[in-house]
């Protein structure tokens, strides 16, 4: 069960994403055409002080939410910039905070049926004060939330990411 | 924090996704357009008999994998069908199970920042054999895992879907 790509034409090029139409061989000599949204992939940081877990709420307008919860959050837009430092300006420019120890959690696909967009969840700790002024987060609000109410923050909580995060943290972290 | 689309303009369609550009008015009355990729949505399915977890693999082409293991799974192609109904389609399927049990664990947006597919996850228990025939289940490989492995599917697994139905049964269906 293996495939090779053997064509590629770009059908759509937008600022962020892209589309594909890319055409693949597979080893029983069958040939398909598949459509594919190219992103550049993102991370997403669970920073918590040990009492408080920092999220952030805003409007996504993709889905029609207006203020959805989710981890804080950035693209790999930056060219050059290992996904551990795009996690570490998120922190700073959404939250105001760096960060002591840093651990990666996981990487997943967000959709890999149609999308190559990749994510990175890490987890923050031994948090500090640290502000860095960025250009497209005015619309951002921080959320502070206990620890203690975590199963409440997943049960409202409706992106992939910061399920992911909270569920993986739930499982393997939580003291 | 509210905002309001004032207008759509379609950039690319394909077979299952497409792209608009749509520009949206926020309460402070500044405007801005977003690129949204559009997308029918998809069920997937965490299914058990107890013993053992029911996975698939697959290759994933629009992320470059010869075969990962994700939960079964779908998208609501089907016009008019509600998810649930294509989630039970869908055990049939892939699985070749129907199940007397049914219930929604959670639902997700996939990736809320750029697209709107949402994703409906189930858990799918008293399982019984139920073979339904489709088309385009022929590259996909039935993976039986025991529940005693669950925490080693989980490290292994890369599918925001699969990791999400995995984690949330873990965290709170596990006996």
């Amino acid at each position: 069960m293996t495939f090779e790509r053997v064509a590629s034409e770009t059908a759509w090029e937008g600022r962020i994403a892209s589309v594909r139409v890319d055409r693949f061989r597979y080893d029983d000599g069958e040939e398909a055409d598949r459509e594919i949204v190219a992103h550049p992939g993102a991370v997403a940081i669970v920073a918590h002080d040990g009492e408080r877990l920092f999220l952030v709420r805003q409007p996504r307008e993709a889905v029609g939410e207006q203020a959805l919860l989710e981890l804080p959050a950035g693209k790999l837009d930056e060219e050059g910039e290992e996904p551990l430092e795009t996690a570490k300006r998120e922190l700073s420019e959404e939250i105001g905070k760096g960060a002591r120890t840093w651990e990666q959690l996981t990487s997943f696909y967000t959709s890999p049926g149609f999308a190559d967009e990749e994510c990175h969840v890490y987890l923050a700790t031994d948090l500090y004060d640290e502000q860095t002024e960025a250009e497209d987060t005015e619309r951002i609000e921080i959320v502070e939330a206990p620890l203690a109410d975590l199963d409440d923050v997943i049960a409202g909580c409706r992106d992939s990411k910061t399920l992911v995060g909270l569920l993986w943290f739930r499982a393997y972290l939580l003291g």
